[in-house]
């Protein structure tokens, strides 16, 4: 299957191509960057040389359509919405990583990117890629969006209290914290080595784009909106991601044991998901350069409150990892494909 | 006055004696180091070389009174509640940076420390030194316990709220994030550079012997006892602390300008607690080095909660400076003599 | 194949375990730890969680032997020559990643280990695994000794210099850089967190164990014995190591062209090293997580000398990475098996 | 005395503030910045809210003179030289942090600055203000160039050497590790975290434009040029110099001890050059936030070769810390006034 990734010379493109490359089931088609056009990938990335040495291509629409069975889009915010809804048109499959076809009303994607996105009847034609809790979907998905790494890293680890009808959904309270390739490739002084390095940073606290994609998921399972505290910050680590997430629980005779049960029970035989013992809590570096999600959690009988701790790589199962992920679950591949390596510890 | 330090080999003492060389008031009296007893301090502290080149002495508490006008304690949990009663009854003053001394119940320590402490007629005559908040039981203090650096950094984002009446307390949520110099300088894997670096982790998750201090804090002030939830953090960086904090408000027309104007108000006038303008949080690296708590707040409406964000040097405020802070307020002193280096930035 | 690795529970051990678990042609048969014994492996390192989650061995020779077809010994130094003889006896091929095999002269050994190993009938039968400069006796091996993570690095820098006689050999100066994984996973105040990051240090200087390994190849390949002058650095990462090499050029009309084209010639089909082309050096995470060694250099006319810059992952290609690529060369099979991986960037 | 800045938002400008905010003989006066003129300067730097909150002005040459007993710059290169002409022919005397009047010949700046700088009668009256080799010429000085952090850290690590006649100054090889802030506030891929972060980088190797710096100074000092290496490295820390030294001893029965006595007479009542016990070898930490260069050597008599390591702040001694130890003997106080503080540790 011909494979085109968009957008390659950003993290979340360039992990594309290293899953892509060891990918079994396929072969690597056109590699585009629009800023880096006409330049050898070796060249912007030497730790490519040797592996794939082909020269970048521009955008254009058309012959990618063309020479792929399937696009990665891995684009800024406000880009791929003017590139996806051609492809839906000439029926090619298109995986996009960005924000532009999460939020279903557009109104809000305003509010919350201050831009516009697609008209809502592309928005609709794309599937919610969260692919444990909408696998059905997303097996049936011609066009996938691919979720925030926040909300990846907090639905997780919300998932089986939600469903399991275990707390107050309006006391969520979400402490989240990224490495800095979250924040992109783009240079800007809030990502300048001196300023970030040995510091710790609260930002867009209360404004965060990834509340509103939360909060859909959580009203669509819930059929109500609430709204959730949610506080991001900025970790001097390049990869990596935590959510520490704290909820009242509402159910009687709850306990560390009950609740350890229920997420080992919802995540039973999900290969990417992995839930510590009681008593241990997972570290980011755990589940470095992997797919994986790990989960830990807490009873605190003082309060009657659950605190889960979930990680992930934001690059992987924040990003490329889960888009691969759900590339595989679209084309009902073994979910595993190209994605078994072992976390790089330490 | 002639000034002494034990444990002077830990951070925290250190860090007391880097700031007492730089004290107009007082002169450097013993240097005492349990581990190191004997060797030449810039041997075990090489930045020292040519500053102070004092031989490190061991613990004599009889000899350590006589030489001393004030004894500083910067030992592990369990060290100092065995050497101050001995000075209380000899009448030497002393301010303890431990946690033997911050929980007025010994059975609450024993509990969440695991260890035994003083007897509690000896607890009782320790004042709790959060200067800001306890100024004037400060300035009449003989003997002071220090508070622990994730208390200092909580409490100081919490009491313009509670003395205000502006939260539910029920409703407090921490998440809190330390540099790992908070956890001492003894080795041990938890520390070892290629665990941490790179990496975050949840730890003590529930279990944190800050927790009671800073719900004994809260129930006098409060007249109740409330528990919080309260999840610390390991960071990888050396040195500084940030305390997220969220609570459900529960004052009519609240708003982030109110809430801000009441921070404001609480803390004008105090050299060393900076409220920064409504919309900018600090980082930890803006109080670097120095005695400084920075704050930030916002007030959101759709979930009509506060968040805080408070930050410290951990090793600053959050232990020798606020030490040397109420050495001042103890003595009379400008509270501000030894402590007004600007931070180190970058 | 069977294969068993003894010392898992380091870091070189535990990369090993990474590398053999996507090895296709082997399967894991015994995993040992002397220190952790007992343990589950998943226990000891939760990034193994549901991927391996064996029972780790304890040291049993003659268990050992029987279970495996190959044995990789990844343990301290002064361990692993009161083992491997044993199997040598026996017929076992072992691959011994620690100092114990690598110096031929025991009085050396003892010089600089301040240890002793095994006696020189044994040291003579292990052939040293440099692949590239000594790959025809490595196909032939039936025990192995992996060389240092620093001799690969310089050593690889220098091969193309000396193979064509282009420097004075008496004059190479070598400034090593290495993360700080290079110095294992115990535990002390030198990989203490708070003690390395955000620190620089020069370490071992002149004492390096290193030191006589590299000079050991040179002196076989040189037919004479020549002192170098190499200088160790611990830097504030996990992994990566950097070799910076200078050397006075004694061939006539030298340019970084002529040399730069030696460089490319000398490594032309090689797998794993890299030549970057002329003006463009390599940075150590260009090859993190890879068996990747990546060199540049410059010809300097205002002094005559050349400089190298050679850098490696030094449990990749410096310890974990070269043993399963040597490995590879003495079954037979395709040198690249199980060591293709992109390097994980950023 | 009144003294300004420009160039203040810059990380050397900006380390100036915070050493001349603490030094007891100056007043502030004019802090001006080109890039935020008009900007509160505790905006564009909140750890110095409430210890500076004046506007940053804008670059106005008449205007700084008539306001200023002496004007620091703190500028990129290229910019001063149009700026301290103006000022010395109005007799205003002025400390410039920036390269532009290091070299003497104009040509030579060209060369390696690709740009234009100063006439050289402009360049000729600026002293070099290597402090502790230079000392009687700083004292007369009206205008000074303040060294570079490499040349610093380098030339204090040579001069006993080249002084006591030790070294073939034509074997002199210098690999040179430098912090991030070296490489200023200015954003760009090269200093964007997740480039920088746990990456170990050569740069600018062979075309550093300290090389001809250094040898200019050495030139002086040995009455002929001699070529160096000298290799550039990136570090991830913020902040840090080492530069390690090695030559070979031309002396007969050079030995460790006569060389370590060497330095140790040579910087014996220099307040800012600390030599280590021989053995020990100086970390940059040890010096970080302070205006300290440490020195450590060892004598190898297997090569004849001695290896220095030396330390700095890079924005210290390298920069800020040396240009207010100039200001200090410029007007004959107590050299180290506003620049006792103890090293920042850890």
């Amino acid at each position: 299957m011909r494979v085109s990734v968009v957008g390659a010379t950003g993290y979340s493109g360039v992990e594309l191509l290293r899953l892509l490359l060891a990918h079994p089931e396929i072969e690597l088609s056109k590699v585009v960057s629009h800023s880096s056009s006409g330049q050898r990938l070796s060249g912007v990335f030497p730790h490519l040389s040797g592996i794939i040495d082909d020269v970048l291509d521009g955008v254009n629409a058309e012959q990618l359509a063309e020479h792929s069975d399937l696009i990665f889009t891995a684009t800024p915010a406000g880009v791929s919405h003017q590139l996806v809804p051609q492809w839906m048109e000439m029926g090619v499959p298109v995986i996009d990583l960005s924000g532009d076809f999460r939020l279903k009303d557009s109104g809000l994607y305003k509010t919350w990117y201050k831009k516009e996105t697609a008209e809502e009847k592309w928005l609709q034609q794309a599937v919610y890629g969260l692919t444990e809790w909408y696998r059905e979907a997303v097996a049936k998905a011609k066009w996938l969006s691919n979720p925030g790494c926040y909300p990846t890293c907090t639905l997780l680890g919300l998932a089986p209290l939600i469903e399991g009808g275990w707390i107050d959904p309006r006391s969520i309270v979400v402490d989240a914290k990224s490495g800095v390739s979250g924040a992109g490739r783009s240079v800007g002084l809030g990502t300048h080595f001196s300023e970030v390095n040995e510091n710790l940073k609260a930002y867009k606290v209360g404004v965060h784009q990834h509340i509103p994609e939360i909060e859909q998921v959580l009203a669509e399972k819930l059929g109500e909106h609430v709204p959730i505290t949610f506080t991001t910050h900025l970790i001097p680590i390049t990869r990596g991601m935590m959510c520490t997430i704290v909820a009242q629980v509402v159910k009687q005779n709850a306990s560390s044991e009950s609740l350890h049960e229920a997420f080992r029970q919802f995540y039973e035989g999900e290969p990417f998901v992995r839930v510590r013992p009681l008593g241990r809590y997972p570290a980011t570096k755990e589940v470095m350069g992997s797919n994986y999600c790990d989960i830990g959690m807490l009873f605190d009988d003082r309060t009657g409150r659950v605190t889960v701790v979930s990680v992930i790589d934001n690059l992987g199962k924040g990003a490329a990892g889960q888009a691969v992920q759900n590339m595989n679950v679209m084309m009902g591949w073994d979910e595993r494909l190209g994605l078994m390596d072992t976390p790089l510890y330490p």
